[in-house]
């Protein structure tokens, strides 16, 4: 049970950290954080809850790298339900605390897209349903990648929370503009409950594409370094 | 009294550093650091403070960290009252020195708000003492699972003063908007005394949430994690 | 061939994510990363590539360092030409799926510079060739420096794939508006296949300048660090 | 000799590196990197130099620095002048390859302050003598403190040119309104051959408060953490 929580906690850490400052500091006028602090701080999550929870639960905060560690021998079957199940919570706990938050701030008048996740008309940067795909894929796979190789034993002991962190920092600089960055389906499902935008209606996109790369990310890698048995 | 020197200095270095970042360069025209580079300086303080006295004190920095420390069972309440007093002095100190250097600029008429924290009339983006209440108690909650976490035995050893540091990074991204960010009453009380505002009206919520966020923490934490005897 | 790969596929991650950061996310309105977010996201590029694939390949991704690190004593000559043809189709590659993914934007109406390399009319701030010539050769001087000195035994074990990203975030804050950086022949290679502008005609000095950087860098480290044989 | 000629490259990296980024691209248009990158770039001189030549000199890179550590009784008096005259030959030479780079951009008509150092009219916020006296000297005695306390052999191994590359940002992050910061002699010293304003005139201020600072922070770190002999 440990586990699960951890996972549930870790969650909620990615979504309230990483879509609580695009929703609360991204746009603050002249002082705002833009998407670079957005993309720190998604990678900042990511890098603290492995430290902190990583030798309880592994660290995933995310259903895509669970199948992918899943797909690359690393992550018993078992434990693939129940890790998705806390993730889910997790992120939906995390959007709900923020919901609660947003609405303290005087002239609210309604949550607009709560960093959720989008294509065509809901890209920031009005990118169409393939570009989409093709990104989060890619992204995606090349997460996993990162997440098998830093935590391979023939890598340095130690680093991987910030080789995997700062890789979702970078996730984030190159692909806020045409998806608002997903990689993580718990994270799009999350705050999708709460915008007031179609996003529920793209959500199969965040769920498809993440884990589809994420299964191609650990195969690679375990063509390029097939484990000593 | 070597610890209890190295709480003053280093809570000397985080209000000065973090706050004087703010006071002094966050919205210099056009080339100001904004919340970005203030987050990332009050993380830097105390990343670069936990390794230079991390081994004098164990860098607590914060009354609401030596608080949930002691709760979660790393702290020994002996310390507790004397390393809060060093806090409170070395964060004062720090601000005392902020207000000499910023009197130093031609045109100086006032402090404003001195980088003090507040709610409602007084938050940056006028958010309500219930949101303010609410962030911070979550916040401080996740900074403590961080320190404890990054600092179990069963962590990687050396990297907690970068976990640590870089989750003060992230708190400060999420949320400058709403209360200019505390989770340390030491931070709130040092520069609320030269604030032009009424901060020092406002000053109980940043002792009552970051405390009491810090025992729901380290709370959850030891459920999490429970130590091997 | 597992070297050969991994040196594909890192040198697709490094063009991938720091001319895709550039191309998609470096000008978006208001929000967008500057040259900040476009040279840490070229840092975390390399820093990721390497903890991931450093175990197989080395982490060269980089014809100017695989040069380099042979020129210094630390690469077998016949794995030169491999390893540039392998670094030269990663970033080829990497420059085809950020055309496919520009191409799907409502309003494409062409590739512009795509992050490619020039001086004169085509540097960013209008520099000469000499400017040009001079910053590249200094810049990857410094950096085959940094690669040889954190990979030395006698340097701290495990921390070189920070030192070596963080150095090339650091060279693009320096040079971005001079030669849009380049240091590396792949990187400025494969984006200039898409330019719109006559990026070929000056892709001579992306390699003539790194290249010969380099093996300024690997003469004076070998100088300053004779190797204990 | 190798140890002279380290702290020479490692100090024309230093000026290279931060002035260069702050003369090219801090004020560049709309995509400028601001004081952050300025602040970023500084810092990961030091840290990357620090990886890569900490092992044949020390890596001080700065005069402040020497001295600091000489009366911390960590570094041999006879060292001291060789070392001073190498970085001041490393900063000067920076700001000489600087100087032919900035000539070449098109419209080139003079270099201005050329991130030269100074006070009153030559404070980037017009802040008087006293600010910047007191202001240097606090953030150099911190600076001494943070790598007396990150080298000592109590505190983690390996990590300490993280510490102290990033207490190099937050200096900046801070500091850069008032003096443009020094904390350095050599590093203003070199630009200010070159700048057309009277930065020269100022310069005293920039060896006297950095060198008293470091002393300042030696002490104090000697007496929070006498050495076991």
């Amino acid at each position: 049970m440990h586990k699960y929580l951890a996972e549930l906690i870790g969650t909620f850490w990615l979504v309230f950290g990483g879509c609580g400052s695009a929703i609360l500091a991204a746009a603050f006028p002249e002082l705002g954080i833009g998407f670079t602090g957005v993309a720190l701080a998604f990678g900042l999550t990511v890098l603290t809850g492995a430290y902190a929870l990583g030798h309880i639960s592994g660290g995933h905060f995310n259903p895509a790298v669970s199948v992918g560690l899943w797909f690359g021998g690393r992550f018993d079957a078992k434990d693939l339900i129940p890790y998705i199940i806390s993730q889910l919570i997790g992120a939906t706990l995390a959007a709900l605390v923020l919901y609660l938050i947003v609405q303290g701030q005087a002239g609210f008048t309604g949550t607009g897209g709560f960093a959720s996740n989008g294509f065509g008309d809901l890209s920031p940067g009005k990118y169409s349903m393939t570009s989409a795909l093709i990104i989060e894929v890619v992204l995606t796979a090349f997460f996993l990648i990162i997440i098998l190789g830093s935590t391979d034993k023939r890598a340095p002991a130690g680093f991987a929370p910030i080789a995997i962190g700062l890789a979702l920092t970078l996730i984030h600089l190159i692909s806020i503009p045409v998806t608002n960055t997903s990689v993580n389906p718990a994270r799009s499902t999350g705050v999708a409950f709460f915008a007031d935008t179609a996003a529920l209606s793209q959500l199969w996109l965040f769920w498809v594409a993440p884990i589809f790369g994420a299964m191609i990310g650990a195969l690679i890698y375990r063509m390029l370094a097939p484990q000593p048995d």
